[in-house]
C-alpha cells in the first residue's frame, strides 16, 4: 500500500465561532496543529441573527435551513464575508498563513441546486466536485485553506451548502491522495448519551451502536445528519473521525471517535 | 532595459457593480482581456444600502467613509462576502478562473490603522505591504485575483481600505515585476470637463492640466482622491492609466488617459 501524507480536516460550528473566547482557544490549537490541515466553518447562528436584524425570518426544516434569495445573500455575506475573514485575520495573527474561500473561488467546490425533494430548500447546493489539484497546491505552499459554507453551480449562481457536508465532501475527495482525519468541533464534548449531561460522552460510536441509539431516539435532531455525514465519509475513504468541543484538537481522548 | 510581462489591473466602482447589466457587460469584456490581469472592486453604495437597512447611518468626510466597528462588519460582509463572491461566481461562469480575496487572505495586503489625522476614520487601513510573491504565483497558474477593499493589520484586525487605493498600491508594488496598466472603470465615460455633460471627456489629462482644473474647481470632490492616486501610481512605476466606464476595456479611445 502506498504511503499517503496525513491531512487533518477540521470543521467548527457556529456556537464555537460566536464565542470569542472559545474561538480564540480553538484557533490557537488549530494553528499549533502539525501537518497538512484545512478548516471548514459554519455560522448559521450569526446568519440568523443578521437576518433577524434585517427583518427576515429564517426558516428551517429538519434542522436544515431554507434559503430564499434574500437569505442566500445573508449567508454569503456572513459565511464568506464576515466570519471567514475574521477567522483568516486571526489565523494570520497567530502566524498561520491561511486563505479564506467560498466554493466559487478557484472553482474549489462545485455544486448543483438541490432538486425534486419533498421540501424546496431554495438556493441550496449539493456538492458535485472538489478541486483537489488546487487544494493540494495550496497545502504544498503552506497555505491553510479556510472554507466557508458557500458553493457555486458553475453557471454564476452561488449556493448555500451545509458546512458538515462540505467537510465531508472535501474529506472524501482528498482521501484519494491523503490519509484524512476529519474532526468536528462543536459546543459539546462529543456525542452524548444524555444531551443534558456533558459527562455522558460516548467514547466510541460505531455504526451498529449508532443504529440502536438512533432507533431509540437517544440520538436525534441535528446530530443525525452530522452522523450520517460521518458514516458516509468512513465508507468512502476517510480514515478517522472525531467529534468534540473547542478543546478537541488537544484532548481527543475525551471526545467521541466514530467508527464503522 | 529588462522586458517585463504586461499586467492589467482593473478597478470597478460601486455604480457598475450595482447595475446587473453594466456589471455583466464589464465582466464579459474583462474575461476576454488577454494577458495577466487583476480585478479590484469597491461596493460602498451596496454597503451603505445594507447599513441603512440595519438602521446604521453611514457617514462620510470629504468623500471618505468613516468606519466604526458596526460599519466595518458591514463592509467586510458586503465587499469580501456578497459582492466579491458574486463577481467570482460570474467570472467562473464566463470560464475565467478567478479567486476572491481580502487583504487578510494569504497576507496579501497588510495595512495599519490610520492614525493622528484631523478626522478619526475609525477602522480604516493604510496599505503598508503587498504580497507580490503570492500574486505572481497565482497569475502564473492562470488564477485571476479579485480583490475586495478589505485589508488587515497582521494583528487580527480587519480594516476598510479605499478600493482605488488598493488598486494603486497593488499596481505600484507589482510594477517592479510587470509593465502595469491601471484601468479605472466607473459610471462615466472618463474624467469630464463638465460633470453634467457625458461628452465632455478629457482625452488626455496630465499633471499640469490637472493642477489647473483642480484650482478652478472643474475637477472636484470624489474625483480628487482618485486622481491623486493616479499621479502617485505614475510617479511610482505604473506605466499607463486609463479612466472610463464599463466599456473602457474595449473602448479606450473614448476614455481619459492620465499622464505625468
Amino acid at each position: 500500500m502506498e504511503n499517503k501524507p496525513s491531512l487533518s480536516i477540521v470543521k467548527i460550528g457556529g456556537n464555537v465561532i460566536d464565542n470569542e473566547q472559545l474561538l480564540s482557544e480553538f484557533l490557537t490549537d488549530f494553528s499549533e496543529l502539525e501537518g497538512y490541515k484545512i478548516l471548514v466553518h459554519g455560522g448559521g447562528k450569526k446568519a440568523s441573527e443578521i437576518a433577524e436584524k434585517l427583518g427576515l425570518k429564517p426558516s428551517f426544516s429538519n434542522g436544515r435551513r431554507i434559503t430564499d434569495k434574500a437569505m442566500l445573500d445573508i449567508t454569503v455575506m456572513t459565511y464568506s464575508g464576515l466570519l471567514n475573514k475574521q477567522i483568516v485575520a486571526k489565523l494570520q495573527q497567530l502566524g498561520t498563513n491561511s486563505i479564506g474561500f467560498s466554493g466559487a473561488d478557484g472553482n474549489l467546490i462545485q455544486s448543483e441546486k438541490r432538486k425534486n425533494t419533498e421540501i424546496d430548500f431554495g438556493y441550496v447546493g449539493d456538492v458535485i466536485s472538489v478541486n483537489n489539484k488546487l487544494i493540494s497546491a495550496l497545502l504544498l505552499q503552506d497555505c491553510i485553506p479556510v472554507f466557508s459554507a458557500i458553493t457555486h453551480d458553475g453557471k454564476g449562481q452561488l449556493l448555500n451548502t451545509n458546512a458538515d457536508t462540505i467537510a465531508t465532501e472535501i474529506a472524501i475527495s482528498l482521501s484519494k491522495e491523503y490519509d484524512v482525519e476529519l474532526i468536528y468541533c462543536f459546543e459539546k464534548k462529543g456525542v452524548l448519551l444524555d444531551s443534558e449531561n456533558e459527562d455522558s460522552v460516548i467514547e466510541v460510536l460505531d455504526f451498529e451502536k449508532y443504529q440502536i441509539l438512533k432507533s431509540d431516539q437517544t440520538i436525534h435532531s441535528g446530530m443525525l445528519p452530522k452522523l450520517e455525514n460521518c458514516f458516509k465519509s468512513l465508507n468512502n475513504g476517510v480514515d478517522t473521525i472525531v467529534i468534540g468541543n473547542q478543546k478537541v484538537l488537544k484532548n481527543k481522548a475525551t471526545a467521541t471517535q466514530i467508527k464503522l
